[in-house]
């Protein structure tokens, strides 16, 4: 007899947008519970409920209370929560609805961002015992102080995985409107190929850089507690891609490209080359809470003066560009260019850590397209390269056919 | 100095239809608190939501759950609460939501209907007595199988009610997008004026049998606990209508007119004259859950047959055709005539009691107009006349003179 498996399966608000939508993830869960399997679901709010209550919020106030937005934000889980359940029921599978206050799922007293510090899976499992299947709504706890938290947008991911690990899952589903993660975005790259198996880091770089699957949080919670993630399709029946360590051992070199067009370069030209200039610069930013990504720096031929370049989230460069201003008499800056044009460029693999060849291989192929590089970033697993925006389509699809994706 | 007051303070959907609104709302809340009284506010969803929610609801089971629909539906109340907070500390007044389950208002577990067990006022009155203005999600409670239950459509009149009966509150506002309580509806009759007072009676009476501005529910719970009651307008600072019993020696006769267009009439002929043949009929309606509401029987002139002429909810008229259809052979009846093209219209007044010749005023009045009588119905204030709906207008402009009300 096949063993039966405890499975967490997350759905997200484009596989939630519609009526249809719900019914359709109802009948995978029902296929799963047919098999024998036991369930868990993890729901966030429809379509784009989350979005228009944000703006309603955004039209009362900006200086605001996070306690109340969070009770706000969270009533769009409460509603797919219970819509969920109701269209399992009606489909004969036995289901309740969950909220984080009723698991409960518990949070510090950090609203808007809370972290989870225990989930209480007494009832959960009762529950299941007795053949239900919890519908818990994603995204939110409560606080010690008995008030509704919600852990950040895209938590509803991180929901998942850690009621995979309270309960010790066999795997955890996150159903999404795409058919796995793909070597490069599809509408970019016409031959990107759905990726069979990438390792925790590997899916960690992409979604830290770009891939919109996956929460990096719940990435790495996945991975602190071994837990094999899936992402799958909502609609379809097909092998989506599998995330865990298994692979490890695999001789790979790239296994996706990813992209972000979300940054922004700031140079600062003319900078006397004495200590402590950098470290006033960073500091000042990090005061601000500007989160700086890659820097640069080159020194003049002279040795007196260095040329400074790093990137910000582009959200943040108006704030950036402020904040240098501020200290600019102090540093004796000479010139200040800020560039939205730019776009960040990583490709991702486990094999690049034991083959030096890569990153050469990158370099040369952007350089025969005539693409400049701004920026360098690298880490174990990832090399990253600053552009014009421009070049981005070609850069992407010439590195795509250089490590054999398609 | 002037002795400050517990005022509760609730407001329905349509005060709340947009952000102008729940300003608005928050600044009629701020007024009372610059006055130095302590508010509590119960604040409904925002504009059509609970009907939106319920909508998708209907087209995911017909066959459905009820503890689901109230964690689906309640969510409009959540938000509401969240979003009335954030805009009451936008404009400095201190203010925290509260969920039903926060407070907590205790239920039974009759979801969708559910009945207020009791309300646990140690945390509203701490937060109270630090100057904060709690914000309460009406319609609402928790049960005590720790799910959300709603207390039915409208509820959140009887929340407010139920509130202000616990806290011993000075007053009870129901906010609407109305003045107050009109003699009769003034889109209808344009004279209609603004009742200053009207006892719990003369409310439950016009609140029953169309009156709009108030839950029934909440008009007896205001009554037994002698809650002073206003409903007053959301947007304008002008007097409402007071609902209390310091009125209720006052000589008055007819203090308004309601009327509703949800009935329908039955009328069936030619029924053998035998015991027993009525309470077949009614038994048979009751089974199905179906109220009726007015009735009359003749008999014809031989003493062999009678006619029954009764009214049900329009919305049940099919349900209650197929009722009589089926213990048609058994009761032996002719001919089953239904009608919807009625209209029920009611006088309501406390002077009615002691003064018979109200009701002669009312039918000679129609009469004058050659408007025809189906039905009669009286309690002790009120008279309820079953007409064509196309006399409707006509006749409630007549007996709106008739009475001098204008």
């Amino acid at each position: 007899m096949k063993k039966k498996l405890l499975i967490i399966k997350k759905f997200g608000g484009t596989s939630l947008s519609n009526i249809e939508k719900i019914k359709k993830a109802a009948k995978l869960i029902k296929k799963e519970v047919l098999l024998g399997n036991k369930v868990v679901v993890v729901v966030s709010a429809l379509g784009k409920t989350t979005d228009k209550l944000q703006s309603l919020i955004n039209k009362i106030s900006f200086n605001s209370s996070a306690e109340e937005i969070d009770t706000i934000l969270s009533s769009g889980e409460q509603a797919s929560s219970g819509l969920m359940a109701l269209a399992l029921k009606n489909i004969n599978v036995k289901a309740r609805s969950f909220l984080g206050w009723q698991v409960p799922i518990l949070t510090n007293t950090s609203y808007g961002k809370a972290k989870i510090l225990d989930i209480d899976s007494k009832i959960l499992k009762k529950e299941i015992n007795k053949g239900i299947t919890p519908v818990i709504a994603g995204f939110q706890g409560v606080s010690n102080e008995f008030r509704i938290s919600t852990i950040g947008r895209g938590g509803s991911d991180t929901t998942a995985v850690a009621i995979a690990s309270k309960l010790f899952a066999d795997r955890c589903d996150i159903h999404t409107d795409v058919e796995g993660v793909y070597t490069a975005d599809p509408r970019w790259v016409r031959k990107a190929k759905k990726i069979d198996k990438l390792t925790y880091d590997e899916m960690l770089e992409m979604a830290s850089v770009g891939a919109q699957v996956l929460e990096p949080r719940s990435v790495s919670l996945a991975k602190n507690n071994n837990i094999i993630l899936w992402v799958k399709s909502s609609f379809k029946n097909v092998q989506g891609t599998k995330i865990d360590d298994s692979t490890k051992l695999e001789k790979r070199n790239v296994s996706g490209i990813v992209f972000s067009k979300n940054d922004s370069k700031i140079t600062l030209l003319g900078i006397p080359d004495k200590p402590g200039v950098a470290a006033k610069i960073f500091g000042s930013l990090a005061n601000e809470d500007i989160n700086v990504d890659m820097i640069v720096q080159n020194i003049s031929s002279d040795g007196k003066y260095s040329d400074l370049t790093f990137t910000v989230p582009q959200t943040d460069l108006f704030k950036a560009k402020k904040c240098i201003n501020r200290i600019k008499d102090d540093i004796k800056v000479k010139n200040i260019l800020p560039d939205s044009n730019v776009a960040k460029i990583s490709i991702v693999g486990i094999g690049m850590r034991s083959n030096a060849g890569i990153a050469e291989d990158m370099f040369k192929a952007l350089g025969k397209q005539k693409i400049n590089i701004d920026l360098i970033s690298t880490s174990e697993i990832k090399i990253s390269v600053l552009i014009s925006r421009r070049n981005l389509k070609k850069a992407i699809n010439v590195l795509h056919k250089t490590y054999n994706l398609g």
